[in-house]
Parts: C-alpha cells; structure tokens; sequence
C-alpha cells in the first residue's frame, strides 16, 4: 500500500508538507509519492492528463489528487474504489474521470464531504488537508471506503470531456491536449494513428492549425533538428506532441487546449 | 517518531538531500516530513509562524527547523523536549519560540553546540549537516536530550517578541504577522474577537493603517468579491488575513510586520 | 539498504515523482533519498561535483544519478558496484566518474542498456524512468549486478578530465571547479595548500585571473566583510571558493569553468 499525491500545490508554501503530516498522523509508516505538486493553479485538465499519463507507473494504493478551484463550494469530495482495486481521491470536478477508466471503472463511488475522517473545523480553502489527506489515510489501513462516506451513483460524477481525434480520409484531426510550460504541444493521437496515412519516423508531415499550414518534421528527438525547426515527436508518455526545438510551438501556432490540428502527408 | 524539518533552504541545492542522508545513514527507514523548505532565507519571524501553524498537524516527533543567519557565530544550538512528549531542534534565535507553548512549554533544554552526535569537522556554514540533523536522528532513536548536549536554563532562550493585539472600545487593534509572497497580510487576530464587536461574514469593516482609512468586506473566501476588491478572510490556519483579489495589499496598503492594522463596524 | 537520487530533473513536472513510483512498485518500502534534482539541465560536470561533495554523506546504498543529454543514442547505460559496497546507476557519460573513487574504486561493471529489469518499451527521453529507476529498485532488493546487464571493462568508461591544481614556487594555480547560481565559484584547491605557501584566514590573497589582479580576504563567512568584497573561503563541503559578498564573483572575474585561477600571498 502507497499513497500518491498530485496537486497543484506548488513547492514554495507548506501545503504539501502539511498534508504528509496529516497522513503520517494517522499511518506513520506509509510509502508517499509525490506524483508532483506542479500542476498549474486550478488547472483541472492538465492536472487529469498528468494523472492519466503516470498513474501506470505507480503501485496500486490510494491516490489523492487535489486541484480545486470550488474548494469551499458545494462541490462534492470523492472517494471511489477502482475495478482494480485502486482507490482514488479528489474533488468531483472531472480531475479523476480520466484515470478511472484506466483503473477498469469505478467499482464503489462515496461522498467524504462529511466524512467521519476529516479534520473538524473544515476551512473553507485546504480540503487537501481537512479532507483529502485524512480520508485517504485512513482507506490506506484498508477501512472500506462505504465507512468513509456516503454513496453515491458513479453516473452523476462529473466527467471531463475532450474532443474525439478522427481519421477523415488522409488527414489526422487531432486537438490540443495541452501546453506544457515550454511551448510544447501534447496531441491526442498516437503513433499509431499516423501510420496508418503513412506517416512514420523522418517523414515531412503537413499541418494545419485555423487555416495556416505549416511543415514538421517527424522525429525521434529533438537532437535530430536544428533550432527554430517544428517537430512532431512522440512523448515519454507515448503522446503525440508539436514542439519547436529551442523556440514555444505553442505560442507561435495560437495554439490553445482543445484547438484543431490536422496532420496529413505532403 | 518522525522527523519533520523546516528550512529556508530552498528547493533547488542539495542541503535538504544532504541532511535527509545524514539522518537516513543513523534512523534509515524513519518517516520524514518536509513541512517546507521555502521560508525565505534569513527570515527567522516567517518560520517561526509558520512552524507554530503546522506543528499541530504533525505526529509527535523531533522537529528540526533551521533558519539561521547566525551560523558559525557564538548562537547556541538546542535540543529541547516539551511537556507534550515533542522534541524541537535548532537554532537558539526564537525560531522555535512560538512552538514550545503550543507543546506545553519547555521541560528540558540543552546546547547541542558541541553534541557528541555532531559530525566532525563541524562547518561554519551548514549546521543543518552537521548538528541539527544527526541529532535530531539520535534523539529519534530514542537516546535523552540530556546525552545530546550541555543544559540549559529555559529561561535564557532567546524568545521571539511579537505586538500584543488588544480591543479598544469598539476598535480591535491589530498587528501584521506576516505578508507572504502575493501580498495577502496576516494578522494576529482571530474571529472570535472580530466578533466580539459585531463583525460578522458579510459586514464592511473600516480599516486603519497608518492614518489612512479602507473598506474592507469580511469574507469566507476570495471567490466572494469582485477583481481588486479589499477583503478580510480567515486564513486555513484560522488566523484572519488581509488581501486584495488578485492583488497585493500587502504594498497597496504599505503594510510591513508588526505595522498597527484598526479594525472597526462601520 | 536506502536509493538516493540526483538528477537534472527539476522539481515542476511529474519525472521525479514517477521514478518514485517505479521504485515502490518494485520495493514499497524502501527509503529513498532526493540529493537534489535541481542540477542546471544537462550540466554533467556540475552533476558530477555535486555526487561527489554529498556521496559521503549518504548511508551505503543504489545511488542513481541522471544528467544525461546523450538519452536515446548509444550512450551506455551503467550500473556498478565498488570496493566499498555502494552501488551506482547512471549513463556512461562522465556523471559518475568522479566518485567511484570515493568508493574504493569499480569492483564490478555492466551495461544495463538492455537489463531485463527495464521497462518496456523504453522511451527515447525517459530513460531515468525506464531503465535507471527499475535496475536501481531490483539492485536494491539485493540482486547481484552481473544479473542486471551485460560485463563491461571499467576501464572503458567515460571519465570527466579535470585541470590538476598545482603549487608554483609560491604560488598556488588552482581552477574553477563550478559556479553557483550565485556567482561563487568552487576552486579544486583545500585549505592545505593555501596554508602550505603560508596562506592562512585573514590573510589577504593575490588573486591572478586572465592576466588581472585581484586582492581577496581569506575569511570563514561571509559576515566578516563588507558587501561588495572579493573573498575566499571554505564551503561546506571544505572546497575552497571565491565570493563576492552580496555580488556576483564568476561574473565580475569573467571566470569560466577550467579557467585558471592563481592564488598567492601579497
């Protein structure tokens, strides 16, 4: 048994450390990873893509994700047991629903907003702690999460919808997943995909982003490009991505999340 | 037993690895916690407050906390044990002076300058190495203060001296405790006494700083009020704090520590 | 047993935190120590000094160690065991070379490029996590090396050259070792031989850069000078440096790693 943790916490402020000393508080020894506490401020998507993309790499335990714009509203705090047997913890704000299906879907889904493990007086901002951490240690001793909550349907959770890529004749249409601080663009398609147009490692690939085309070459690394030169490379989650080596292909395509992109061959 | 450390060492060097191995080469598989290691450097008020919010929230253990401008000068170095049974570790700088009422005050003190569990030779700038973190480590294994070091009287520890806030008729008056990195100000008041003159979530407080008066709308979170609006708030440690959404107040109301905040209905 | 880690990873992204979790899902439990994963991007030589100033301060263990701008070419991948027990894990590329000395020397080497233990498919970019991390895991359990790869000759691993330091006449040449974020500069000279030309603290020190003089004071800390003044001193990791209080001295001395710094008495 583990927990993770992945929140946009940051690592300046005592948050995350607060947070282990709530778990440790209740389950001294246990294993904690920081997936990482860098996702940016209240950004629920990138926080369910980063949990989707390392989530495989971790040991089955209990995982506490916090990015939480509505803190103190009447969102709903969740704890859901997975078909796998992972168990996950978080806002109901659509931050889990990219992992669960992973997990084999949800087995058991309860409300902890008035948990019998949460720290009383709950404030209105740090559910991570008042909340979250508390809820998930205690489901890291093995209680059943039934005791940690109310019931709930897993159909009303919230879910976090992305646009579908398609294949439309010889063209890919794919869409921004996200935009990582340096520029670079995570698409939703995978190697796969391309070559089924034809499109493999070193070959020139077309793009198109609202109208303007643009050419990329298909690498394996940067290292295989000059400066300035786009790229379409396959990230160390198996993702598709745009990237300018040495430059931000976010920023100079106006490319923002869930934007078209169309790859074909030239 | 745990060992949790608190530093302004920042996230970037290696002088949190390093004395996370020293204590792992004598406790190897003791639970530590990083409650933070973001107190800005030198600042012995800021670590001090922000070790007396999170030690409630950490299992009994030996705290170590280390912000230290006097390194390698006469400074004593202290193993202190609490009434609460809770170990405090560091500089004799009023660091931990906050704390050790919180634990019940101080039972046992002693100077760990020349501990014989310090490593040799004993740097003049990295005491976290070389004195805080093996004997915060031994005392983890159970071994007496008074084996750490020389005793000490308590009462020559040198204590941090903050403002006393106090009521003036219908006037509280308040001091900044703190202004941390956005700009949001605590203060060393708490909601019961705002309530004692009437000031209740959702009334227009009249502030006073320096000769100059604002209103300012007492909230539960920022999320109530409009971009550049004044709020009063109550902070997730239960201390109530000045802020500006999404700007600062700590330099729009030139409010530095210890400044004399008034507080009033209006 | 403990796995320390040092890598020029960062601490804003998920990489060090899904090592983690490849490390517990091989060995829960086994306590890991973060040396830094601040090392400036792809700085071996910085990565390397850094591995060897805090090495002995680390229990005998799997030390990872990844800075490594060759990833996804033939670069091999290391793991070896030397005199004094330690493990060490990392790419063949000069990172580790200068503390398997510090260990006795290299008993054992092999290529783990292809080790069983790896995770496939290995990525082009990540190889920390889909080689370093899980060969370290395994090794920690106890697995012997000559199970994690194929036999190589130590004698044919990549080593970082350094200058030798040298004593002219009356005169030490020393060289920049490293610059820290700071502007100090790490010199590959102890105290030993500046006292061996009768160099001692509080002396004043002639300093020859490129050709231009410089008078330094001989201190143990910063505080003893005004801001603004040249100094030398011993850091913590008693390598001697050069500093300029409150300045910036690898800029001002235009001092570039390798340069030629010579020290004598004035």
């Amino acid at each position: 048994m583990v927990v993770t943790l992945l929140t946009d916490y940051g690592a300046h402020d005592d948050f995350v450390g607060v947070c282990h000393g709530v778990i440790r508080s209740i389950v001294p020894e246990m294993p904690i990873v920081d997936i990482t506490h860098g996702i940016p401020r209240y950004d629920i998507r990138q926080g369910a893509l980063v949990l989707r993309n390392t989530l495989p790499f971790m040991p089955t335990g209990v995982h506490v994700a916090v990015v939480d714009p509505q803190v103190g509203t009447a969102r709903r705090a969740l704890a859901l047991r997975c078909h796998d047997g992972r168990l996950l913890v978080g806002p109901d704000n659509g931050l889990l629903s990219l992992v669960w299906d992973l997990a084999g879907g949800i087995e058991l889904a309860v409300d902890v907003t008035h948990s019998p493990f949460r720290l009383e007086p709950v404030s209105a901002t740090f559910h991570g702690r008042d909340v979250f951490a508390p809820v998930a240690a205690h489901l890291a001793t093995g209680i059943e999460p039934s005791e940690a909550g109310e019931p709930l349907d897993p159909s009303s959770l919230v879910r976090l919808e992305l646009p579908e890529p398609r294949l439309e004749d010889a063209t890919v249409v794919a869409h921004a997943l996200g935009v990582d601080r340096f520029g670079n663009v995570a698409l939703d398609v995978h190697h796969e995909t391309l070559a089924r147009i034809g499109l493999d490692l070193g070959a020139t690939i077309e793009l198109e982003v609202r109208g303007e085309r643009y050419l990329a070459t298909y690498v394996s690394t940067f290292a295989d490009v000059r400066a300035g030169e786009l790229i379409v490379y396959e990230d160390a989650y198996r993702t598709l991505a745009l990237a300018i080596n040495r430059g931000d292909a976010g920023t100079t395509l106006g490319l923002a999340v869930d934007a078209e992109v169309r790859l074909r061959s030239r």
